[in-house]
């Protein structure tokens, strides 16, 4: 079964292509640039362990002409995959907010997109861009399912108690005002490998994503109960360019006494703080580079980095009562052995205790780097969110009755 | 020694006096309305079990005239209890924000009147009002020496790590932007108290302010580590009528999306949030009432007001790496068993075990309220702001030494 996976943002739509059962893709590719002046397309041929690349410049004016070249390198007569777009059985798109709508990988009707653009104040930078990735998907693959994997779905177990502000209860009930949480694909992909190796289903774990945006969440038998991005993807831990939990009168401050304007201080908080705010660089391993050249700025930024996991791993102990495990993942998760100790030291009142030696092993495979007596697991799980949407996809359309024609 | 404490308002003076050593104070007042028509002044006399009210109401321009009567009222043939405004050895001034300057109390010279109202822009709505306060008791009480008590000052030895945001170095730098922390006299307090209990200096303890203002710190050998207010008085836990902590992306969609103005926004995060915004009511023992009455947004309230504790708990325990005790105190804090339970209730991962007949014993006193078997005790001990206050004036008095004149 071919599922084409879509990730569409404002000016750019990232695709995968799977010959499902089989979960590794026979191409991925990017299109960047869409509606400016020398769009790219770079499109990956993946056979085995070849790949081969193909590039190509060209003005698109809008999202339709960018999946339109991508439907045509597909299916081109030297380097395509498949005959017709119509092989495409379904499209996978990933939408970045699903509101209190969407609580599981859903279907695409007419409902459902309404309900989707009911969302865009929601997500006024994400909803819009997906949303246009699926009209022109349908425009495209016109016999394919659509189909709808939610950043948010996940999270949608969490309690009242955890989702709700200490705000005016109409900012909720009239507004939609709460934690939604994101990350949820990666989250949840995580959950269940870590569930799967501890063979346990009610473990008590926290799942700590770490990329470029980075969030955590409390999972208790398999349900998200807490995480620390919130009403949008600001919250919670530092990012690379995202300042995380920051006191609200400082907003103020910043427009009444220092004389911001309101998208000033909003185009800090999100673009210009977090790593890069601290240091002047984004990148973790800019960061590393720094400290070893005697950055002060540098390792109190790392320090912080790691500070702020810490509480937030104690917080979600207390709320869990318990703690069988806590899992690292995505780029910076899985890679950055120095962050992992430094986010591990000193947290045996937590029953935590780095094994240093295991820690340092670079490996693209779930292991456990705790030390034999270590109370709780501490686990590196490689998250995969493209393999999650097509595996959330493909099951949802097996599960589907098949309709007789 | 007669010494003078003022918490100076906006528009009114809370005010009591002492006779060092003798810690139980001999008058209390408070003038509101100061500068409006009708302004009050309620002065007590305490005589051992007696208490003797006056209340007066008259005009007050501005603070001058509120103290002015105030000092009339200390030496009246009647009520008085001095002759002369003169036999006032020293006036301790309650001020909110010491920013970086003042990590102690403080004798106030010239110098140190600059310095608070260099802080003016950190803390608007405080220290002009608290500035006022000096200003008007050294025309009055002519020969007190004048000492600065910092709501700040003992969070002063939080580290980096703790007290910086994650936002571009130069706003700390140049801007001071960083968490300072607050209720720092009864946080003070509580910790000198608990460590002489557990007799112990090394403890690691948390202690939890609940009053209409909330707080928590984390104290480690006594000293501040980590507290939940930070840049200004809103962050953290949930109070009576504030947010607390709350995804800082909410401010931008409520004037992006929904056409709030940003003092709009201001207000109702400071004013009306908190227990009041989602319930109608900031007095826990409304709350209560509502519960028991079957109110749904009354029990998810006080839910959520438990649940923030709970993870402030959490995250403290893991950057003490340790827990000896947690220490409940101001009016909530001291009066509210029910919420001490909720708090407690499923927290034995960390080893807080509450006693449940002894946390709903009523009492004015220091006690210990968990389990003989809890790793880590519970304790209540009262705070008393004043008494804080006077016992540092008192001491920073007799260390200095003395004048020839």
């Amino acid at each position: 079964m071919n599922i084409f996976i879509i990730n569409s943002g404002s000016s750019s739509i990232k695709y995968q292509l799977f010959k499902m059962p089989n979960t590794k893709p026979i191409c991925t590719g990017l299109v960047e640039r869409i509606g400016l002046e020398n769009s790219i397309i770079t499109h990956k041929l993946l056979k085995g362990d070849e790949e081969k690349i193909i590039r190509k410049t060209m003005d698109l004016v809008d999202h339709e002409a960018g999946l339109q070249q991508v439907a045509e390198l597909l299916t081109d007569k030297e380097v395509g995959v498949i005959k017709d777009p119509r092989e495409i059985e379904a499209v996978g798109h990933r939408v970045v907010h699903g509101g209190e709508s969407f609580a599981s990988t859903t279907m695409i009707t007419k409902e459902v997109k309404a309900e989707i653009k009911k969302l865009f104040s929601l997500a006024p930078l994400h909803n819009p861009a997906n949303y246009l990735g699926i009209e022109v998907a349908e425009k495209i693959f016109t016999l394919a399912k659509q189909i709808a994997v939610f950043d948010t779905a996940f999270h949608q177990t969490m309690p009242p108690v955890a989702y709700r502000y200490a705000i005016p209860q109409s900012f909720y009930s009239e507004r939609g005002i709460r934690a939604y949480g994101f990350h949820g694909t990666s989250h949840k992909y995580v959950t269940a490998k870590t569930l799967q190796y501890l063979k346990n289903d009610k473990a008590k774990i926290i799942t700590i994503h770490l990329g470029n945006g980075c969030s955590m969440t409390a999972v208790n038998a398999g349900v998200s109960i807490d995480t620390s991005m919130g009403f949008g993807p600001l919250n919670g831990l530092i990012m690379g360019t995202r300042s995380g939990d920051i006191d609200p009168s400082i907003i103020f401050h910043l427009v009444n006494q220092l004389g911001y304007s309101l998208d000033q201080v909003n185009n800090l908080l999100n673009k210009q703080s977090g790593m890069m705010g601290l240091t002047g660089f984004s990148d973790m391993r800019d960061i590393l580079k720094g400290i070893a050249a005697g950055n002060e700025q540098a390792e109190l930024a790392y320090d912080m980095y790691a500070y702020r996991i810490k509480k937030y791993i104690g917080s979600y102990a207390a709320v869990l009562n318990g703690l069988d495990a806590i899992v690292f993942t995505a780029g910076v998760g899985e890679n950055d052995c120095a962050i992992r100790q430094m986010i591990c030291a000193e947290m045996d009142f937590l029953g935590i205790k780095l094994d240093e030696e295991k820690n340092k092993v670079r490996s693209a495979s779930l292991r456990e780097i705790n030390t034999d007596d270590s109370p709780v697991k501490i686990l590196v799980v490689p998250t995969n969110e493209e393999l999650e949407i097509v595996e959330q996809c493909f099951e949802l359309i097996e599960k589907q009755p098949s309709v007789l024609s």
